[in-house]
Parts: C-alpha cells; structure tokens; sequence
C-alpha cells in the first residue's frame, strides 16, 4: 500500500469521510487513492477559498472535521483567508497540503516555497511527513488535533514521494481529549450580586444551543439578567419556541451604547467585548468602566456544565425560561425591498429547520433582530471577518445537513472573493438558496470612512469602495456556473422567488436590489 | 500631514504612481489620501489576487514597482498566489498591508492575525510601521527594496494610527543600487571549448530584451551553439525580424530529450535546468550527466554586459545575427479549432507591438513555436506555476502600456482562480482581449497522473481533474462582469472574433472551444 492510501484509509478511520479539493501534479497519489479507498466523498472546487470555506461549514454542522487538499504553497495560500475565518470559528479542519518530493526540495523548482511558514500563522497543528509509512500516524494526528475543543486547524504537508512510494500504514482512530471542565474555582464570583439590569450573561460557542440557551433563558427569568451573544456566532440555534437572543452590535457607537448598562458581566463561551476595529478618540474595550467581568467558561471548555451549575446556584432550574420567541406575525411587507423590508421576508419565508449563512454586512444589520420569530433555525456568522466566507461554509452546510434547507445571505463585495462556489453547488446539486445584497458597492465602509474621522471623502476615495462602473449582473454570473438565478426589487417577488428557490433542486441565486 | 498623506507622497517620489488596492476599514485613511494627493492612479480590484497579479504584469512591462493596498493578514493572503508568482518572476512589488492600532492588537480582534508571518514566505522584504512620522521613510525603503535587480516583493505593514496620526514626514527618492557585475572571473571558463552542437546558451530575465537577444543570436551564427530559454520567461522580446529562441519544455520526457545534447550549458540569466516536478523513477536534473555549466550571470547582475563580452570573446561581435524569424506565411488554417489550428490563427492574428500573456497551460503548448513569425510582440510566462496568474497580469500589463495591445490566453481552468480580473478589465476599460480555452479540465493534470505512474485511473480520480458538470459559460461570465464576449469552434470564427476584439475599445472575451 502506498502512502497516500493508508492516509486517505486513516482518515476515515479517525471519522473524517469527506474532502474538498482542488489537487494538482504532487497530489496525484492522494487523487487515486480516492478511487481505490471506498468511503471518502470528494468535493471538487475550482479556487481554493472555497474549499476551505466549505470545510469550516461542514465542521458547524456537523460537528465532524473535513479534510482540504490543496496544491503546495500557494494553493494554501488561496485558502488561508477562510482558514482565518475558520480559527476564528473554532471549526475544526484538516488541511492536506502536497509539496515536492524532498529530492526536488533542494531544487528550488518554481512551486517551492515555505509550506510550513504559510500555514503557520493560520494553523494550530501543523506537520510535515517524512516517510510513506509515517503518513497514516501523521494523518491520524491531524484529525486529532482538529478535534481539540471548539476545533483548530490542522495542516499536514505531504512530499510527493511519502504519498507514492509503499509502505504505508493504515493508523486506527486515536482518541480526542474531552472538553476542559470550566471554571469552577470562579462559580462563587460569577454569582455574588448576579442579576437585575446591570448583569449580563454573554454567551458564544456551543452555549448557543438549543439546549444551552434554554438554561441561559432559566437564568434570565429568575435574576433579571439580560442575556447577549457576541457580534459573530460559529453557529446559534434560534427562531420560534427558542430562547431569543441578541448580538452585541458592529457599529461601535451602537455597541458602547448596548453595553453601558452592564456593570457586572458573566462570560461563557464568549469573549470580553472590543471594537472590531480601533477609531480614533473611541475606546476599544465595549464594556463600562469597572464593569466587573468573570470568565466561567472559555469555548474549549465545558459551557453546558458551566451553563448548568451557573442555573442551578442561583436557584433557576426549575423555573421557566425567559424571552421565548414569539411565532413572527407581521404581514409581508409591500413595494420596493430595503434593508428594512427584506429582513420582514425573510422573517416570514424562512423554513422550519433551515441553516442560515449570514454574510449579508451592511444590508442585513436589520435581519438577525426582525427573524428571531421565524421557524425554529441555525444562524452562521462570520467569527473572523475575512468577507467571502458565506458561499463557501453554504456548501460545507448543505453537505452536512443534506436534508435541511440553506440559505446564504451575501452582500455584493463579499460574494465576489469566493465566486466560484457557485460552480461546486451546482455540480453537487446542492440545495441553497443564494440571496445576493446588491448595493453596488463595500456600503460598510462608507460608514467605516466617517468612524475613522475621514471628514467629506472626495471622489477618488468613494471610487475605491463602489461596486458600479460597471454594476456586476448576478443573475449571468449564476448561469455561467450551471445555477438557476433571478433579480427582484420588490417584496412580493422576494417572497416568491425565495419560495421558487426553495422548492427547486439545487442552487438558485435572488439577486435583490437594495 | 498624517502618516497616510506622507506615505502617498513618499511612495510617488519614490517613482510608485499607481495602486491596486482592495482596502478595507484599517485602510480607509490611505484610500482618503489618494483623494489630496494628486500623482496616484487607484485601481479596484474584487480580489486581492487580482491586484497583486497586475501589479507583477506593471513591472514586467514598466519597470517600475507599483503599489497594491491589501486589508489586513487576510486580505494579503488572498494576494499571496500571484506574490510568489512575482516573485519567481523577478518582478518589484510593494505591498502595502492595514493592520490594527498598536493599542487594538493585543485585543486580538477578529481580523488579527500575524501578518509578518503571513508576508515572510513571499517577500525578500517585511517592515511593519510604528509611527506616523516614519511611515514616509519606510515607504521610499519599501521601494528600494523592491527595486533591487531584478525585482523584489516588499511588504509594509501600516498600522492604522501610524497612518490617522500627525506627523507625518515626506521622503525624498532613495536611489537603488545598479545591477552587480557578471561573473568575469569565469568567462575563460563559459568561453573555453565554446561551440558546436553540443553546447547551449541558456537565457533568462532580461537576456531576452530584443538586443540582448540578437547578441545571443550572433554567438550562435559564429559558434553553432543552440539558444534557448527557460520554460517559464518574465518577458521575452519576440516575433518576426528578431532572433528566434525556444524554451525548455515542460513536459518532463520532452524536456530531457531536448537537452540531451549538449555537454557544455552557458548559463545567462537562466538557472540550471530542473524538472517542474519530482516524478518517479525519473531525473529531476533535466540537463545529461557530466554536463559542465557555467553560470555567467544570474538575474541579479548585468546581463547585457555579460553577453556582450561572452560575444567578443568568442570574436562574433560583427557576425550577422543567426535565427531570425521570418514573418509568418501559412495561410490561415480552416475548420474547427484545435490546440495546433488555434496556433496557427494566432501567428497571423497578433497584431504588431502585442503583448501576449500567455496562462494556456496544455491548449497553449504549440502556441510559442507557431508564433515565432508573427509581428515583433511580447511574451509572458507565469513563472511561478501557481495558475490565476494570467488575466491579472494582462490587468497590469494594460496600464504599463496603455497604447499597445494586450492578448491574455489563458485556460479554462486557470481563469476561474483570478475571474474577478474582467471587472477590473470593464471598469478601467482596459484594451485586453482574452482567449479562454475551453477544454472544460484541468487537462494538464491527466498527463501528470501518468507522469506520477498513476495507471487507469478510475472516475473519482477524473472527475477530480474534470470542469464539466456544468460547463462554464464564459460569454455570460464576461457579461456579467460588464465585458464583451463570443464563443468560437471554427478557425475563421476566430481569427474574425480577434479582429473585432482588438478593434473594440475595452475588454473583449472569447471562448475557444478545444
């Protein structure tokens, strides 16, 4: 057996049977080994980011780290942004990197570079194998370390000649190390004087589950504490019947103000709150002076227990959750669709049981408030803000969930950096719905122009950041990827396109002027 | 003056007078500098690959480095395929990347990460900022460094109070270093049983001016030796009334039969022959054992002088130029097209003065030979392998010479990683006209597998290197970015279809079918 087949069979014994790639000459072993080796599913895209963006989807959704196969160092590099994205997320993936056989190393051919320093600064994990009978035990390691709670990036780089010459061995699965406990130690201190309007219980990572907000909902109703999630959740289970919570807003004005009530703040899963970027004359960190903040549980650690000892000392176990949400009432809006009236249809035309990818910036600031009351649903945020991570995670998404329906809400600019995820969702049939925010420009940072203290932008500034000259055609750029597509400026046909998408096999882009 | 203002003007004293920028908020005070300093074309780029590709097609054809603006770690990992690129092509680069506050960065934002590690492995050349009044000096450092022969990839990391601060500093022009002197010591040695068939002068970098050129071809009408260039040349001066050179072929058994002759190798801006790739059970040194070599000069040093006195030594300085291309004569060939009839209608369609990028991969293989006779034109070669090189660099090829025409060929499968390049093209109305060749595959990796001694492989194998599933569209794809587009199966279509393009103002697409 070569080395490239133990370590595809390696990694299916360590639980990962799914690989997004993008190969080329030094990866050729591992290509083949995909025919001979029955369970790994292969998911071709045609940039990088995708496949990388794809796996940090499949990872929220299922829990389970997807392997990546790119071509050396640049095809690393291509998906470095969305690994970003995906660090940032805690999503777990394994990143099989080829690079030259180690004779031709020393050559220094026109595709060497330093794999090892590229992946680096985006990677927790990273290993280069040195024989064909290493590469399983190698591979098996990678998984491990993906799964180390919440997940990390592991990065395997894999010389040419560890993959084709024989000798491989096939490693068993190797255990992952379970969760930390949380805080305990901290248990007394978080609930001294906890609750009433000045406490708030933040919470981010798995503390967003169903199950786990429910508790947080408990909490809620028994000391009057608010509850608030970070701006950028992996993954948050929400909609009707679910314990509704909010997010700590972007704009920075809108955070300080969010914020100030709060003079005692409990952390679980969640990070203390900060600017997403530094203004000038604005302060950083979010939270008030002297805010006392206690950190029960980090995202590796245990949140559900956290979450559960913190009910149960301050006596709410029993009692019934707080802010259920309500079923969405209001009627479909008319006329022209706005960031305002898009978000109500989205409130009132997203399925029971569907997954949410949020990459909607600017436009969809109004959507996460005006949906909680939608059918029950998963939200995905973008944890580490490299825009173009939306269309990428829908399809590791609709890979994991192939049942439930995905819905990609992208604006504009974001979409254009990973545009060929189209192509993978209409070869793999995959069934989301792509809603494309056309402002026609990065409306972000107008805003963020005025936030830094640029004072009246002249022409050649508002040049860099406008999408028109000449306006992109959504509805083209589906078609020349295979996907189905329409363009809509009004709420009714909103309504009804979302309904046609839904119900039509594949991938089918809304483009919805804004 | 803020640092950002300093650092425009600095950068423009510095020679540096345009930007491909893809900026973000970290950034915003650089993009409203470009408002008051007068001296700097912006150009937008949807994806940082895009913009630092056309800054390595800019220096190819001007000489001079241009800038690109990139958002954060991110947004320069997005660049970083077509940087190694540049850099295997010795093209000058001056990155200019935002980064948070010194004060946000140990806040580890979202968007934090390590951009000096992130740089490193694609840059000779890393500085991050630290105060306003330094950053105009580092700016005028960023461009020497970028100049040093042949060209570097310099990386400024701008934080963004070092760019809002007061106190800025304009720096005047740093001059560069000149090119070192070639390795006299060993021109007894290259000169020293020089001649005949079994010696080789092996030209690279900017051996392959239009003179450096035609001293070669005098060595060669008075010595018998051959002249060739490497497979992957930055820019090579070409066409009818000029002296004629092949390159090394990719292919690995093509290219150790091509050089099987020779035992003596003068080596002249070009490094020693190896292999693109390790295969197994082949030579990675693709030159005869026992062949002597001598390397006159690298692309570092002067090469014009170093073929000047190889050309004296060796007595041929008043020798009549050998190889002259005479112009092209076939006929233009009928029928559908093919690898081999689409060479043919490109040798008697590229106009005078053309600059030809060429990314065709496999279709494009009998393009070089076939096109020696056309009218004198340029010709560049993505040095570096990593494919989505071809349309960015066509990008900045077209605004080094805004008055000559512009051919971008380029394969299917190599467009879709840069595609966000035709707005660019649309948008500054840029005079390229792109052949896609449509084999709807990454073909060149079906050699690879059996070059790798992969035998039969099976369908999850081929549906790994296959683009169908759906086929591209490129006529809607251009459409859809604002460029016009046709689609061609037939010779005459073809050469019709090119005519028109170059005579259309403005981004021209055509799908070639193979």
């Amino acid at each position: 057996m070569n080395g490239a087949e133990s370590l595809v069979k390696s990694l299916i014994n360590n639980g990962v049977d799914i690989c997004f790639s993008n190969p080329g000459t030094s990866e050729m072993h591992f290509v083949a080994a995909l025919d001979h080796v029955p369970g790994m599913r292969s998911v071709l895209a045609l940039f990088e980011g995708v496949a990388t963006g794809a796996a940090d989807g499949y990872y929220r959704m299922s829990g389970k780290p997807a392997c990546t196969l790119l071509h050396l160092g640049p095809g690393l590099a291509n998906g470095l942004a969305n690994l970003h994205n995906a660090k940032k997320a805690g999503s777990g993936v394994v990143n099989i990197v080829g690079e030259h056989a180690a004779s031709h190393l020393a050559l220094d051919a026109p595709l060497t570079s330093d794999i090892e320093g590229i992946a680096r600064p985006m990677s927790h994990w990273v290993h280069g194998s040195v024989s064909a009978t290493d590469v399983g035990a190698d591979g098996a390691r990678a998984v491990q370390a993906a799964c180390v709670a919440p997940g990390q990036i592991a990065t395997l780089i894999l010389p040419s000649d560890t993959a084709w010459n024989e000798g491989g061995e096939v490693a068993e699965q190797i255990k992952t190390p379970p969760r930390a406990a949380f805080n305990e130690a901290l248990l007394e201190q978080a609930t001294k004087d906890f609750g009433g309007p000045e406490t708030l219980l933040l919470l981010g990572g798995n503390a967003l589950t169903e199950q786990n907000l429910q508790i947080a909902g408990r909490i809620a109703a028994k000391t009057g504490c608010s509850l608030l999630s970070e701006w950028a959740n992996a993954r948050l289970e929400r909609g009707a019947g679910r314990v509704k919570i909010g997010r700590v807003p972007y704009p920075i004005d809108q955070a300080l103000e969010t914020l100030a009530p709060y003079s005692k703040i409990v952390l679980i899963g969640a990070r203390a709150p900060i600017g997403f970027f530094a203004y000038p004359n604005k302060p950083a960190i979010l939270t008030r002076d002297g805010a006392k903040i206690v950190e029960l549980a980090d995202t590796s650690q245990d949140l559900t227990e956290a979450l559960t000892a913190l009910c149960g000392t301050l006596g709410a176990t029993e009692t019934p959750p707080a802010h259920v949400a309500e079923p969405h009432a209001s009627p479909l809006p008319k006329g022209p669709t706005s960031a305002e009236s898009i978000a109500e249809v989205l409130a009132r035309t997203i399925p029971e049981n569907a997954i949410v990818v949020d990459e909607s910036v600017t436009t969809g600031r109004a959507f996460f408030p005006a949906t909680a009351g939608a059918p029950a649903h998963t939200w995905l945020n973008n944890c580490g803000g490299s825009i173009g991570y939306g269309m990428p995670v829908a399809i590791g998404a609709a890979l994991a969930c192939p049942d439930r329906k995905v819905l990609a809400l992208v604006g504009d600019g974001s979409a254009m950096y990973t545009v060929q995820s189209i192509w993978t969702m209409a070869r793999e049939q995959l069934d989301v719905t792509i809603l494309i925010f056309a402002n026609h420009s990065y409306q972000i940072l107008r805003g963020e122009l005025t936030n830094v203290g640029v004072q009246n932008p002249g022409p050649r500034a508002i040049d860099m950041l406008s999408l028109n000259r000449p306006n992109l055609n959504w509805v083209e750029m589906a078609h020349s990827m295979g996907a189905q597509a329409t363009r809509v400026d009004d709420c009714g046909d909103l309504a009804q396109a979302i309904e046609t998408a839904l119900e039509t096999p594949g991938p089918y882009l809304i483009e919805v002027a804004v």
